[in-house]
């Protein structure tokens, strides 16, 4: 990257996740706290519609919109798919955008705390995030598989984090992780401030990140319903090491369900409301030291 | 109270609160666990459709259509209203109902442990509560106002309670607190067959009950839009006690805003999700010893 000249904050891209949607609010009324001098910040409410309402979507989730093809298909006409198309205008377009970062902020009923999500190793933003995870033992930097991460709202520049916090319930403001989010932004606008000044000192060689590898459904019967629940000693242990033969989920009848993978890996978003109808209970990660990313810039 | 026959386990009222419903889809496949000797257990997903798509209702709160009035005006004709008849025709009539005790299932973002609430001082209803209160340190009981408990579900009867258990997303099943209900659950039904078989061994004479005075909202502006969080010293701190001057909110501008009453009160549903829309950022008991309560019997 040579120059950061635009960024994006942008916020409610599901609605029901209030705590990048009051965040724009506040930076709106208050523009000063997002202002730098060396490049311009925008903020965009990506789904209005369903932050009116206090829901996740109004026809799709508009955070699955972003493939190319999808974009540029004409006939996909639902709120969301419009939206996207929008933003794609007002952000992108996809494969020469004109913004340099993406902050796009979302909100968990896991215990992700501040997760940064980033979906390819671009020197930039490993950096970034090296430094963030640094300076702040509560921020985890987790790294998406590359076809998951080409619907995202993020995929639309090189640089597009998803910053992703919780526990907090859907449709609420949770007054302490608004205010450490909220913080973490300041940090990274400051610097990106810095790095256009050349003011970056120093440099990271290391980086512990969380590979994403897949991701675990509930037990459900013949008809989709769900059998099982996320076990008591899982729940709110995202980033904990997950054993094999540890129990995963208690079944409705009082039965442990135990891990059956060969090797230990690192559950993220357990019992994420929203995953409930995509059929995932959580997904797994495996936890990496990535070395030499300086090498990368 | 002379011989309780007929008993009603309600779930889904809210579809969004998935512990009450899935309790009831695994007492549907295990019935046995319900069943008592001396009284018929019914149960009743009260709102599937909305309990389907995983949101609160369809078209309007279910839990908010039983006054009598409205039970009987063939006019209103949504979802829910049309849910609500069937269900008084199931359950009530209102005024001479088929069931004797109803159990409503719920589940609130607010850390309301197992709160059991009550909308009338019916002797046998205080008497269960006190057991309850006394033999497990986690229940408390709310008293709601008579004019707000009209309009509920459980008002179908005179022995309704509702089970509110907390803190807990809406759209998940937390397994902790789904077996804390369920046990709730059975101390209940136990204790009624007890009741019949003239086994109830101790009367209790007071009963701790937090009784309700009101609410509060969150700052608005004038288009009603939030501009203030629950604070973070008061976030999960129901039934404690809340003195004039302290803290209850933070403005998203960073100010502390104090509450202005003249005496403490014990908020709960502090943060509820589901009270943005309703104007209630909290409700407000006063925590009141009732004495003398077997003498009521």
């Amino acid at each position: 990257m040579n120059q950061i000249n635009q960024v994006a904050i942008v916020g409610a891209t599901h609605g029901n996740e209030f705590t990048g949607g009051y965040l724009l609010k506040k930076f709106e009324q208050f523009p000063h706290l997002i202002r730098r001098t060396s490049y311009e910040t925008q903020t965009l409410l990506a789904n209005p519609e369903a932050f009116k309402v206090g829901r996740r979507y109004i026809d799709k989730d508009l955070n699955r919109c972003f493939l190319s093809q999808d974009l540029q298909n004409s006939t996909l006409s639902s709120y969301e798919d419009i939206r996207a198309k929008a933003i794609n205008q007002i952000l992108g377009p996809k494969d020469n955008p004109q913004v340099d970062v993406i902050l796009d902020l979302h909100s968990t009923t896991a215990n992700m705390g501040l997760s940064i999500i980033i979906g390819n190793k671009n020197p930039f933003c490993l950096q970034l995030s090296a430094y963030l995870s640094a300076i702040n033992p509560l921020v985890k930097v987790c790294l998406t598989q590359t076809d998951q991460a080409s619907y995202l709202l993020r995929s639309l520049c090189q640089c597009g984090l998803v910053i992703e916090v919780g526990p907090v319930a859907q449709g609420v403001l949770n007054a302490d992780l608004f205010l450490k989010t909220e913080n973490l932004i300041y940090t990274i606008l400051d610097y990106l401030e810095a790095y256009n000044q050349n003011r970056i000192s120093e440099t990271y060689d290391a980086l512990t990140i969380y590979q994403d590898i897949g991701s675990i459904d509930y037990p459900r019967n013949n008809l989709g319903e769900i059998q099982a629940m996320i076990h008591p000693q899982l729940q709110f242990r995202d980033y904990e090491p997950l054993h094999p033969g540890d129990p995963i989920f208690l079944s409705l009848s009082g039965q442990e369900i135990t891990y059956q993978g060969e090797s230990i890996v690192y559950p993220v978003f357990i019992n994420e409301a929203a995953y409930y109808e995509k059929g995932i209970a959580m997904r797994l990660t495996q936890k990496q030291q990535l070395s030499n990313i300086s090498k990368l810039i």
